[in-house]
């Protein structure tokens, strides 16, 4: 093995953790923090696909919803900017301050996930956490509410909590369990919660996997070449590639952008000219 | 003087031209490149101040209109936002293939402006750069095509090619001439091509301004402390500060979020655990 | 058979034009006309099921294409909606002057079908009419164009021509049929012309037909009571019963609203008041 | 006098509240209730007027802030719309069920004011109505709302009850008046509760005028023309009439729609055919 490229922010995260401990034993390429990756696949195709994933399972109406998404980061960013499309009334939960005023700018309401829980109809976790959604947050839903998850393995909404607090449980539909409370209330949870979008529905398309997989091609080819300069690290996409994707994807669209002129050039390069 | 802080897209350009050139004589801190100013006031402050601007002056309607925006920057995004919010048909012209593929996903007309220059009714320069509308494209407009600069300097909507096309000129209203083209056609220019949303407008509302000055006074103490060892570069704004802004931000909305439990921020750096 | 009622807008065409020729032998209700009907139904129902079935169909991404949304009554808007949700970019065909001015000033592009034909990635033919799209419209689409109606029968997409212009035919995936024409373009039609949420989805939401079938007890219940002095007409929900599905279904929704004072009805009903 | 037109949803409401008492002395013509009036001025008229009033007045950030919009009649569905166009979170009160279901389809907030009261940065009322916010509502809003009216008369906004409540009061900004509560907090009233379109802004775009402006003119060749048959009573403008000002109205957009063909239109007409 001369190196490989990792396409998801979890995966990049612990591809980090690894080089920190020194664990890691070959270059690796973070294809997920290209531009050609991230602003598309993470934001296009979990926005489109993960509504897919749903509307499919439920056959409920989004319009007039309120749909909680946790994590604003690009897929839920997606995944919001979907939900509004799709006449939603969207909540947004953040642990990160920056991103929490973002959503908050673009229109969405922004609580702790303990405010939210009180008003949601469709919960969808996409942060890359754990234990997102838990007991304390099962305590104060509605009755009827859906549990998704989106972000990447079954732990963000914690099922272990939900079993704990439920007297009995029953599949009601493909993809849809139902957890009966103590109190009575009803939850339910959508694809075991695995990702909604790939357990219940097609995964991301196929259109929008053709960038992510191009940067997957010639991040092999360019850590084929480079490994040995590169060392045992995890390194970005050399801006290049992500450049010539973008090309090629603006290409197949037929396209066509304009280009700068010498004189445009040298104006952004001078300091000079006024 | 120990340092400065700078907070436009292009004033960043031109620091980095003068560092690269050896001409920096002390340190400068990028205050645009901090998310808590490009992601804000770029985006909201631009792009709601923008149809300010524009829509006080004309007395238009932009629902309906097609507006072609110049530069799909952080600036161009909110403007497109906006004028997109306001009911218009939007058209993106760009250079750059990345940004040109993601005004594409969002839903907006891609276009070389020399075809853009055919259709639209409104435009709006945000790019930094020099020449982004000229002689070639006021040749193809239609009668009555606004014209208007939110990127930087009178440079970006090209007045000399405009003046030389035309057989006359008159200020019709405030802030609006008038261009007589050999033909007939009439093209309005607002605010002589300066930025339409200070020169007509207010600027950027206060309260978006809060987080860039913010980042400003912070940059300035930063600057103070740290000068010596900078040196004569342009550094970026130290995360910490912008995670302290973005957190006051919060607070002054009155909104909470929530806080990453020691199990969660031990699972996010953690590889081993599956 | 004392009496009937109706859900559809091309169904309530037909009833209208048997009014007018004599041949209705009893009278109907057109629960269409009712606002909770067609305000909802029409617009979020299929709005949303149209893109369902799409989506689960082809597996490709909305946002960036180009869909063209045939009809803009009720239906049609909440496709062309939920397409711009999406994040299309969304043109708009209409014979109906009106209607094409909102259509205009929604934002979205106004163009006949032979120069809509030539820029549309999707079709969708909201129309309730016949022949939308046509031979002549086949003979300028681009290679790839998916045809989809969600009007009323599989004549909105008239087939025989689509047969006609193509050298063979080829089902590519579930509800995809590829025409290859004689120049070696691709069209795919989907789901054989019929609505394609009904054929290649789940139909309508069931929380959506709630209001509808709210409205079609209730307009029977009328109808028994009242065929007598109705006659064979065709005639309107009450407004008392549309506006009694609308509390049930405020009040199923757990959203209250305010009621007028004795004070404030006076005040609308007077005109000596100021 | 032979007769009039009038073009106002409160004005046709004073006038049909005359025909009823018998006090109507000649026909006049419902301007307001013409599609060509209602669909286009009440929306994107009202709703970008608004907007550009208070922007103008406050020079404040809309995006991120809580706007209650009262009443989603035509000029209520404008002003929603361009509050969610501008970033807002909005809020929608009503008194009537169905246009409250259907702004929660819209995905808007729909609430009672006395909740809507506790949570909103910007109130506009567009009711038609009085009392509309009053002192129950001023008793629990935060310090530093807003107050504007967009409806008719300055009695949407009760001033006596604001005035009563508060300790003192100045004029911060022009059209700005802030109201000192007893317990210390701020109210802020624009433009004195007078529709803030046309007392802080410049009213309503001239190009959304037209449309309002070539109707009244038709309505009075019609009414002099018909005045003798039409009576004493407020009377529709002709649907011919309508579809004649939306036609021209395209025209001057420059924007194409398709014909009926004969064979469409007798498809449209007949009930034997399929």
């Amino acid at each position: 093995v001369r190196g490989g490229a990792e396409e998801t922010t979890t995966g990049i995260l612990r591809l980090k953790a690894m080089e920190r401990d020194g664990a890691l034993r070959f270059p690796m390429v973070a294809v997920n923090d290209a531009y050609c990756k991230y602003l598309f696949d993470n934001r296009y195709g979990t926005g489109q696909s993960v509504f897919d994933g749903i509307n499919r399972t439920t056959n409920l109406v989004v319009a007039g919803k309120t749909v909680v998404v946790s994590g604003y980061g690009w897929c839920g960013k997606g995944v919001a900017m979907r939900a509004k499309g799709l006449g939603a009334n969207v909540v947004v939960t953040e642990v990160d301050a920056i991103r929490a005023v973002e959503a908050y700018m673009d229109g969405f309401a922004v609580m702790p996930m303990l405010e939210a829980a009180k008003i949601g109809d469709i919960f969808i976790t996409v942060t890359g956490n754990r234990d997102v959604i838990r007991g304390e947050h099962y305590a104060v839903m509605k009755d009827g509410a859906l549990l998704a998850n989106a972000g990447h393995f079954d732990v963000e909404v914690n099922k272990p909590d939900l079993e704990a607090l439920s007297v009995s449980k029953r599949t009601v539909r493909k993809n849809i369990e139902e957890f009966r409370l103590k109190d009575g209330r009803r939850l339910y949870l959508l694809a075991e919660g695995r990702l909604v979008n790939l357990a219940a529905g097609d995964g991301h398309p196929a259109e929008i996997m053709d960038m992510t997989f191009a940067l997957q091609a010639m991040a092999l080819k360019y850590v084929n070449e480079a490994h040995e300069s590169i060392g045992r690290r995890v390194v970005n996409v050399p801006y290049e590639i992500d450049e010539q994707v973008a090309r090629l994807k603006l290409e197949s669209l037929g396209a066509a952008i304009d280009r700068l002129s010498d004189d445009q050039k040298r104006y952004l390069e001078s300091w000079q000219e006024h």
